[in-house]
């Protein structure tokens, strides 16, 4: 998902995340040394991942909480709103695995890095399989620090009891969501229904709605601000989606770390996908169907898939469809609920996600 | 790690415990359908995972509770005990995909469940790919509801808190006890040093020091008991886990669940297999070392290796720290600080754990 860096209401909290989470890793960083030094190319890896990335889920967090009324620069906040990340690590390291993807934000996916340093100290067995078998427990320990660091974030435990709701149904959300998807890639289903059933509940609630709610709960409000947060996150984070799915498929390599068409090597089910196939002819669909996965997709393959999916009018459906849910979150936030200071950057995240360039 | 069923300190709570990870799977299992109903093969495959076993890391949480003067038939100690099998099962559940073992308990192994699916409905793709992509999932939905159930046992925030500490640890130090394993297995170590710190984080602390620190903590005696429970529950987890590697290499099919020689076809770094390298002359220690882990170990080949075990006195060595690692952990329960309650059941449970056959 694309948001710029330079955007100001995302990178509010940008460096105090940065902080808290490098913080963090430097003390467990200690106690896994402590069980062996071994540990050390592990945490490595772990680190890397945990360092990079826009932030997002913090962000919203953090806005959720200030539309709520918390104040600004509250540390607790700031550390309750980090631990998303190592969730989101988790995410990513396990997603990597499961998609057997080689990179991660330009660089080699935890699997691969811990497969090469196999390869590397010529250890015996699969280089693969020990990379594989490293990065599923990188990610495990991602997922478990993401719980420790929210519960340490310092806010009383009556108010972490009241974040739980949100944070708990956030972690089985993703997950349900991420199975779904892997789901749709084996039946190859390739509806509506079935795209903008993964957007929702792996990035519309995951990624916006989900962080707004905790940021609510942790300042008290979660019963006033729920269906705000609802209604503005849910519309966002599928517009949201869209953007990154249009990207994948136009987009320039530059900006968004992947060459152009890498969404339709990898096969993707996306909904721009899923409106090619729906307003495409039969032969045509058919030929589209058969190309879309294949790993040695030829440039003019691409160039043909890429003209199908604007001659059937997808794109110009996807377009019509980031407007008018980037115009529903837009209403949500006339809602007298919402506190002041959290109405302009909660507009500003809207434009600045969906937008056709960065 | 073997306990008779029939044995009291361990199947005291057992019920309680079973009853309390049905409610909450099935209250979960709501959730998961609202997602996708296609969510349910998933769920068969958590469920089947989290209602067997033996509940040991529940069982001494409760008899660390009861040590420390923790009431009897506490329901939410129940819960918080309970909430321990969730992440035992992720660990399970990531270990197989690791090792890529097929069974588990008997059963087919969750990321073979999984791939069953996949091939039975013939969706496209590699049904292992799946299989193991969807086991991650389940485990991390494991790991994720292992948290959430600790959370929501009904305990204090301010009591939760407090057993933050050894929860917290329980999880650090067993994924990274697991990796150190399956580091020792590619590099081929096999050093009593590599074994026993092993057992130390993937056994002693995750399945007995950890789990009883947690009782005496939500008991709000942690300090006072601290000591008392590592003393017994090191020593007595490296006994367990010691008795286990015999079980593995000489025990009867029919009671440890898995073929006598397993262990040696698996290539198990255990201790049992160090005392032996370093125990034999060099031809025969290299013949050892080249056998162990050949997956398609000949009967005579298993069982030269057993006579090896044998006449390097690697067997007898075993037993005798069987044996001293048992008394130790006995003494430790002579504490005055110790709640007269436990010190029975406690003391029952280093005899059941660790006696020749069962």
């Amino acid at each position: 998902m694309a948001v710029s860096s330079a955007f100001s209401a995302a990178s509010v909290i940008r460096s105090d995340v940065d902080r808290e989470l490098s913080s963090f890793c430097a003390s467990h960083r200690g106690h896994l040394l402590e069980v062996g030094e071994e540990l050390a190319p592990a945490m490595d890896s772990l680190e890397a991942m945990v360092s990079g990335g826009k932030r997002l889920r913090p962000t919203f967090a953090h806005w959720g909480w200030r539309g709520a009324g918390g104040a600004a620069g509250d540390e607790r906040m700031v550390r309750a709103a980090a631990s998303l990340e190592f969730l989101q690590a988790c995410a990513l390291i396990h997603d990597d695995v499961i998609d057997n993807s080689d990179t991660r934000r330009g660089q080699p996916a935890t699997h691969k890095r811990m497969a090469e340093l196999h390869a590397d100290r010529g250890w015996n067995g699969g280089s693969e399989e020990f990379g594989r078998g490293a990065a599923i427990l990188i990610g495990d320990l991602c997922l478990a620090w993401s719980d420790e660091m929210y519960q340490a974030s310092g806010f009383a435990p009556e108010t972490l009891r009241e974040g739980r709701a949100p944070f708990d149904a956030m972690r089985t959300e993703v997950m349900a969501g991420q199975y779904l998807d892997t789901l749709e890639q084996v039946r190859g289903t390739a509806s509506r229904e079935a795209a903008l059933r993964v957007m929702r509940y792996k990035t519309a609630k995951y990624t916006v709605e989900r962080p707004l709610h905790l940021g609510a709960a942790l300042a008290g409000r979660h019963e006033e601000l729920a269906g705000v947060y609802t209604a503005y996150g849910i519309p966002l984070g599928i517009a949201f989606q869209l953007r990154d799915d249009v990207l994948g498929v136009f987009g320039d390599p530059s900006t968004t770390g992947k060459p152009a068409g890498d969404d339709l090597r990898e096969g993707k089910r996306t909904l721009v996908v899923a409106e090619t196939l729906a307003r495409s002819g039969p032969a045509d669909a058919e030929r589209f169907r058969n190309l879309l996965g294949a790993p040695d997709l030829a440039v003019d393959s691409v160039e043909w898939m890429c003209g199908l999916i604007e001659s059937s009018g997808a794109l110009a459906a996807c377009e019509s469809m980031i407007s008018e849910y980037t115009g529903q979150a837009l209403d949500a936030l006339e809602s007298p609920e919402l506190d002041e200071a959290a109405r302009g950057p909660l507009g500003e995240l809207v434009v600045a996600a969906t937008r056709r360039s960065h």
